[in-house]
């Protein structure tokens, strides 16, 4: 384990590791979108990554450092799905054998894709077990090196290299004011951040987070870590943190400006939009961003473009139907 | 009018004037399709392009060509939707009014994005009526200059640059072995292969059409415009055209191989396979070429990559949740 904090060199370098291997996703922009948030907003469409989400950034940085020692004994994570398939893919381009525990209720969509890269599953109740006892378990049984969904040197510089991407994409000569990113255990906005900052010193970054898994927006506002309720729900299966990682927050309470949190509601209605304006499919969870921005819960100011990011678009074909045909119409 | 065949000279002048307007949409790749496929598969995704469809090429290459005089009188142009929307950005971002005759029965989707772009729509019965005619008496009271839907110099070579990006922004060393793209009037393939063909000459390129709308087939086996019975039905709103185009098939009957036919069924497992695998929004006629893919009426051999074109995204949500609810799991 490597418990320094990433720097934004190590974002770079995670960049040359992923060459090839991580698809740059494009930065899109949609009249319409621009029209109802009344600035150019671009998009940064992860859900058209390898394995659907951001999450193979993080999982093949980290696993490609692992000796060959390391390598042999394989790797163990504990994952909602997106984690799970990115630790799933990177495990299979690097020839190295994955277990993965995963929620009972874990979409399925995300439970055949690493099914079909070929991962061992492990099940567990989201409610009454502790998927870090079960890992953990697996990792002293077998040896198996675990691969942390956030809180990590490694995986928090490799989901930086979206941010990278976005940087050197971005054709406007303004540059953004803000940026808006969805916020689970916080890694991918903390590489995000490093990315960012460095190059865009005045651009404020947002997170956005469930309603009632609003950990990080109070973290910090009270500068400590705080937890969220085991009683709260989401329609974000991917953003059911229950509180800001040690060394994301480190990161992100330097970064972050604040938060917008986002009913189920609000979020829905940004999936439909995705798939009606953006042409992109997206997760509730992958939405969450955007939902923020639509909903208004970022503050912007004059005419200075924002960058949002999808992360994601791992969703049962019942549950797209069903928000489709019952999100509110924007 | 221009009423010479278009040359690859033209695709590249049209791709100065689009420069900056058109999006250069991704070229995916994805190790579901590739391991169905059995070879590479590159994926160009015009659903993501402005206004949902490949469209706006042609539309905006052809109207920014109109003299001052010209633009003061507006266009008119008929299309089930696409091209509608396509001529509609087109002539807002350069000032001339539009007039768009679109079927009745046309997706809802399609509708909202003409008006949100300011254009007039006239609703005309797609099996009563000739929307020839009603446009040629619009063009007649009113002196709108006609932009054609397929049939048309610019047109063609404006759609060609979406081949021209093909080839730049192609990784592979090893050159495909074919393209794959949907046929309705043949604009799109024409101006591909113009394209496409000057850099990669032993590439075979292939269209795909609805079963019952396979004129393109017919006339490239007769050798002649062959023309779809009035009855015919296709779940594909945006390849319905009657007849290869006089231009168009005047280019396609040099470039292409053959045409792969499907059905229905077959699209509507490719629109899912679209949405879980790629994470992009097709609609039915924009999932045409996948679909043949897939379906195997293709002919491919050995493991030189295969390019696939969709086309455009725009369905209705109800539409789309039914597809994804009915079609066939692949």
């Amino acid at each position: 384990m490597n418990n320094n904090l990433p720097t934004y060199a190590d974002v770079v370098d995670a960049a040359e590791k992923l060459s090839g291997i991580a698809v740059q996703t494009p930065l899109l922009r949609n009249a319409q979108l621009d029209a109802l948030v009344g600035m150019p907003v671009y998009v940064k469409a992860e859900p058209l990554q390898q394995t659907g989400s951001f999450k193979i950034r993080g999982a093949y940085n980290r696993i490609c450092r692992l000796t060959a020692e390391e390598r042999k004994r394989g790797v163990v994570a504990f994952s909602s799905g997106n984690h799970a398939q990115g630790v799933a893919r990177a495990a299979k381009l690097l020839g190295v054998e994955a277990i993965i525990v995963m929620p009972e209720d874990s979409p399925q969509i995300k439970i055949d894709g690493v099914r079909r890269d070929g991962a061992e599953i492990v099940f567990y109740d989201r409610f009454n077990q502790s998927r870090e006892e079960i890992a953990a378990t697996i990792a002293q049984d077998k040896g198996s090196i675990v691969v942390p969904s956030y809180d990590d040197f490694y995986v928090m510089s490799g989901q930086g290299t979206a941010g990278l991407e976005i940087v050197n994409q971005y054709p406007d000569p303004a540059l953004p004011q803000a940026l808006v990113c969805c916020v689970g255990g916080g890694g991918l906005i903390s590489g995000i951040s490093l990315a960012v900052h460095e190059h865009w010193a005045d651009t404020r970054i947002y997170g956005a987070e469930p309603q009632d898994f609003d950990d990080h927006a109070r973290s910090l506002q009270s500068g400590q870590r705080e937890t969220n309720s085991s009683d709260a729900r989401s329609i974000c299966d991917a953003l059911l943190s229950p509180s800001p990682g040690e060394l994301t927050f480190a990161v992100n309470r330097q970064h972050l400006t604040g938060i917008g949190c986002v009913s189920d509601e609000e979020v829905k209605a940004a999936v439909r939009f995705a798939f009606l304006a953006l042409k992109v499919v997206c997760e509730p969870g992958g939405a969450a961003a955007l939902a923020a921005l639509m909903a208004g819960k970022i503050p912007l100011s004059g005419t200075d473009p924002v960058v949002v990011v999808l992360t994601g678009g791992n969703v049962d074909p019942a549950r797209f139907s069903e928000i489709l045909m019952s999100a509110a119409q924007i």
